[in-house]
C-alpha cells in the first residue's frame, strides 16, 4: 500500500489571469498522473487548479486556516481544518513532495523560504507574474546546492515532476 | 462538487485487542460508505481502522505529528504532515464530521473534551476499554444539550452515522 | 542566569465568583513568589489572576489565541500572540512547571488531560466548582504513577509548589 | 497597567560575527529602554542578543520549537514552550511590536516575507550580512506602502523605534 503523490500548489489567492491559467493547467497535470493536489483552500491560484483538478476526477486536499472543513472554495476531496489561521501554510509545504510556484507576493516567498528551508523540491513556473519566477533558477542560501528550479510551461514541469518521481 | 463525507477515528496507540478489532471494522464501514477516513497516523485503533479501510479501498487520511508526509503506518491515501506534534491532535478533530472514539487513555480524553467544546458530534463505541466508554452518554459541561453518544457497535455507529449524514 | 519558574492556571473563562476567588489568591502567591504567571488571556481565573498577579508586582504573560498582541485582557507584562485559535491550550500547558486547575469546563478538561499525557505536574484546587476539583486525587490513565494533586486551598498549594521547586 | 513593548529579533542561528555582534548592541538596546526582547531560543543572534540584553538587566522572552520551557540557550525570563518545531516563527513575528532583521538565510527570508503579510514594522540592519539587508529598503509586494526599513546601525534603530513608539 502506498500514499499518492502530492504535490502542493503556492500563489496568490487573488485572481490573476495569467497566473490563474497556469494553475488550471497544473491541476489537469495532477489529475491526469493521479497526483493529489494540496493547496489552502483559498482563491486565486489555488481555486483554479483544485476546480480544473476536480473536473478531471483527480484528488484535492484543501489545508485550511479555518477551524471547520466547510470553509473555503468548493472544489475539494477532503478538507483539513487546520484552526491555525496562515500558520496551516507550513502545513502545506510539509506535506508535499513537490512544490509548485505560480506568481506570488509576500505570502508566497513565505512560503518559498521555508519550502526551502525544509529542503523541499520547489519548481516555479517562469511565465507566473510575482515572486515565483523572480526567484526561479537562484538559491535562497547557501544551505543548499540547488537552485528553485524554473519550468518554462507546464508541460516541462510535468516532465521535470515525473523525473524527480522516477516515472 | 462536494467533499467526501469526514470520520475521525480517535484512541489507543497502543496495541489492545478488543479496541483495534472495532477501529477495524469502523474502517471497513467507512470504505462501505465512501467516507474518508481521518487519524493520527499512528499505532493501535489509528493503524488498524487505517489499514482495514484502506485494503476494501477505501479513502484514508493521516495527520502526522511529524513534518515529513513518508512518517507513520502505510495505510493512507493522503498524508498531512502538521510538524506540530501531538498538537496535530486538535485538527484530527477540527476536520471532521463526525468523532469515534473507541477506549483510550489521556490523549483520547483530551481530544474527547476538545471535540466537545468545538462542538462536534461524537460517538463512543460502549464495548471499547477506556476514557471513550467511560464517557459515553455524558454530557462534558452545561453549553450543550446533547451528550457523547454511546454506540454498542459498529452496526449501531453506523445507523447512527447515516442519520446524521441524512441518508 | 536562570528563568523564572512558570506557573500555568486554567479554569472556566466564564465569571464564576468562587473560581475567580481562589485564581486571584493564586495570582498574589505567584507574585510574592517571583514566579511568572502564565495564561491563556481570557476572562474568568485568566484575568482574575493576572489583575491580581500585576497589582502586587508580578510578572503575567498571556499566550493569546489572537494574532497580535494587544488582543485579550489588559493585565499582562508580555503578551505571545501565538495566531493558533484555541490549539494555543497546549502552549500554555507545555510551558509550564505546574499546572493549576480552577474548576473548569471541557475546554479545562482537555488541558488536563494534555498536561497529564505530557507528563506536567498538576495541581487542582479542590473547593473550585468544575473538572479540575472532579478529578483531583486521580489519575488519568495507567502512563503515571501519581495523580492529579488536590490542594485543599492556596495556602496548601504554595507549600506543595515549594516542595516541588525545592524552595 | 500595559504591558511591556515588545521587539522580535530575527536571523542566523549559525555564529556570525558580524551579525552577532549587532545583535549584542539590539539586546543592550532593549534592556535600556524597557523593551522586552522576544526570540526563537537557538544560537547565533538570537542567544547574542539575548544574552547581552540579560546582563543588563533586560527581559527576554524565548518562543522555543521544543515540548519544554528548559530547551534552547539559557539566556532568557522567560521561555515558551510551543511543540511546534519551526512552524513557531510565526509566533514569534505575530507577538511583536516591531520586527528587527540581522542577516539571515531562508529561515530569516520566511520571516521577514511573513511579517509583512502580517502588517508588521519591520527594520533591517543594513551593515549585516543575509536577506535583511538584501531586502532593506526594499517593498515585498504591493499591499503597503512602506518599505523594510534599513537601519545604518543600532543608533539609527533605537532611534527609529523610539519614533514608533511615540517615545
Amino acid at each position: 500500500m502506498q500514499r499518492k503523490r502530492q504535490i502542493t500548489v503556492i500563489g496568490d489567492s487573488a485572481e490573476i489571469e495569467v497566473n490563474n491559467k497556469l494553475a488550471g493547467e497544473v491541476g489537469i497535470m495532477a489529475a491526469r498522473n493521479g497526483w493529489a493536489l494540496i493547496q489552502g483552500g483559498r482563491g486565486g491560484v489555488m481555486s483554479a487548479a483544485s476546480k480544473a483538478c476536480m473536473e478531471q476526477g483527480g484528488l484535492v486536499v484543501s489545508i485550511l486556516p479555518d477551524d471547520t472543513p466547510d470553509a473555503g472554495h468548493p472544489y475539494k476531496t477532503i478538507a483539513v481544518a487546520s484552526g491555525l489561521g496562515y500558520t496551516r501554510n507550513v502545513m502545506n509545504i510539509l506535506s508535499c513532495d513537490a512544490v509548485i510556484g505560480i506568481g506570488g507576493g509576500s505570502g508566497t516567498l513565505s512560503e518559498l523560504a521555508f519550502a526551502w528551508a525544509y529542503n523541499k523540491t520547489i519548481f516555479a513556473l517562469s511565465e507566473s507574474a510575482g515572486w515565483s519566477s523572480k526567484l526561479a533558477g537562484q538559491a535562497l542560501d547557501t544551505r543548499r546546492n540547488d537552485t528553485i528550479i524554473p519550468a518554462a510551461d507546464v508541460a516541462e514541469l510535468e516532465s521535470l515532476l515525473k523525473k524527480l518521481f522516477f516515472i
